[in-house]
């Protein structure tokens, strides 16, 4: 918005009184199905108002002396047993009106949610079943409406797992230890879409950056002819750490 | 943290009230002085407790009715005048004891803040002195203990501006419309700190990617031989607006 600090006009709203906030955490927490090539996110089932009976991101509300990532983490612990489970801020939604408990001219107290990312990898992820909440992998194409505004977070979250994919190793992270170029390429078209790159392109870079090493196993797959199966070598990759680098 | 999410007892915490926040927000505003290579960041004297007479990150606290990013701009209004001054969201900080005004033992209200982040060209950016705040522009690198956890945002601030730098065509918004090889490089430098690249490959990398297009003009600088003018072409650049690029 250019000119918008030009105004000289001192702005009304300075004079309202502060408003007063409670502050959610919701976490987009991503897997990926590498058998189905399928992009999940983890959903839970409302059971209280508002928005009951709605899927939503798992969340819940900071409590006194407690830091907004160890909520995050509190509410996950209840939601699924994983490894290497670590949350990354996202992004912060606060606007007016963004959760119905806000009355619309009441200036009543308002929800604010800090949102929070991880991607897990899906056969080391344990979805916690207490036959009273709904829990799922939601596939990511199909996600219903969600409550509150989480289907934009979800789409914020996603916006980042493709960038991560984009410009870090976190595709490694999620694939078993030995792969296939093939399914390294899957996971990519999986998170990225359709024709982000050929696979010959997607191959020949991918190898000439030097950190994919072949571990001279064979694997056959259908018809096709056997396949290497590469693994990712950290100690090659640890010199591009820090530096700016683009993955595909 | 691995392993964090394993626990099974539940967490006592569980049970304690409902935090309750008062939501600041805090601006990083960076400029870079062009003709003496310095970093500079938008600073204010603070003239309230807590932190009286501390230097600080210009910010104020959110209120009744107000989106976070308004109430942003809000403050900025009566501090600087800026053609394109876009902020973006750069982290939220929310942890207990970050504020004094909460006190340690009472379970008192916290204060959050929800930082943002832009880059303004020097000159084109006006500080508003009305004789009673002081308002500077500080050298990154000369910044004292400010007030908070000001510092910590900036340090923030300031990795997010190395990436943007890296990853995005951000140097082109705070240069002149034509510039030497030699100016980018400098800039580059002044952000990203010394050896970050030799120039010579800087310079090749830069004219492969192809969106620097030389005028023909050229000017002399001191001893050596004249330089050429270049100009950033973003009709060039427009096909790779969203592809993973990077820049050094």
């Amino acid at each position: 918005m250019p000119g918008r600090t030009q105004r000289k006009v001192i702005d009304p709203i300075s004079s309202q009184p502060l408003a007063d906030f409670k502050v959610g955490v919701d976490s987009v927490i991503f897997s990926v199905d590498t058998s189905q090539n399928r992009l999940l996110v983890l959903l839970v089932m409302r059971h209280q108002e508002p928005f009951v009976n709605y899927w939503g991101l798992p969340g819940t509300l900071v409590r006194q002396g407690e830091s907004l990532e160890n909520a995050a983490y509190r509410i996950l612990a209840e939601k699924i047993r994983a490894k290497n489970l670590y949350l990354e801020q996202l992004y912060t939604f606060g606007g007016p009106h963004r959760d119905p408990r806000e009355e619309a001219n009441s200036f009543g107290i308002r929800y604010l949610s800090v949102s929070y990312f991880a991607l897990v990898r899906f056969e080391d992820a344990e979805l916690i079943a207490d036959g009273v909440s709904g829990i799922a992998w939601y596939p990511v194409k199909e996600v219903p409406q969600l409550a509150f505004d989480h289907n934009e977070i979800l789409a914020y979250g996603h916006r980042r797992l493709r960038n991560k994919l984009e410009y870090s190793p976190v595709a490694f992270e999620v694939l078993p230890e030995m792969f296939t170029l093939s399914d390294l390429y899957q996971l990519y078209t999986t998170v990225l879409g359709e024709n982000f790159s050929d696979y010959s392109n997607f191959r020949a870079k991918l190898l000439k950056l030097g950190f994919l090493c072949d571990t001279g196993i064979k694997v056959s797959r259908g018809a096709g002819r056997p396949a290497s199966l590469y693994r990712f070598d950290a100690t090659a990759f640890a010199p591009f750490k820090d530096k700016p680098l683009v993955f595909i």
